[in-house]
């Protein structure tokens, strides 16, 4: 297999992950509610893929409260944005070869 | 989400299928030992994405015997090939925007 495939990087495989660092490549810092209704994902779901993107160090995750509710957020890290632009870039190496 | 996210297609979304398809993309028909050569997989892992994708109809299996030993072939099908590019360009769409 081309040299680009080892460069895709499974913690970002899956569909749910990839929109999870799409928005945060974007929005500096993301509570759980945003992400959950942007992704339409549910809460059990969209809490063990931010789990493992943390424990990839990928994500920082803050836990403050608002009022008395409490609110979480999430920021992808240096390291996190690093690592998923080195995805995407394997990932287009892989469509152009698909389109030669 | 944007648009383009509902066109990423979970039956494509594991590395190793992206790199099986990517290989009947580009190989009429592939036997087995192939393709767990040049994705580095084991029988076990190659053997259940090759299911999967056989029964979401994107594969077509054909076994056969060269002489007494048994091989089997895989072939993309028309559905697979064109699911195949709609989740490209959905992924294509998804670098674009983490771009902007």
């Amino acid at each position: 297999m081309k040299d680009y495939f080892e460069n895709i990087n499974k913690a970002f495989e899956s569909k749910a992950r990839l929109g999870i660092m799409s928005v945060l490549m974007v929005e500096d810092r993301v509570d759980f509610s945003t992400l959950k209704d942007t992704l339409q994902l549910t809460d059990g779901n969209l809490a063990s893929h931010l789990r493992a993107l943390e424990e990839a160090a990928y994500l920082l995750v803050e836990k403050q409260f608002v009022g008395r509710k409490p609110n979480t957020t999430y920021q992808a890290t240096k390291t996190g944005r690093e690592a998923f632009n080195e995805h995407l870039n394997a990932l287009e190496q892989l469509i152009l070869n698909n389109r030669k």
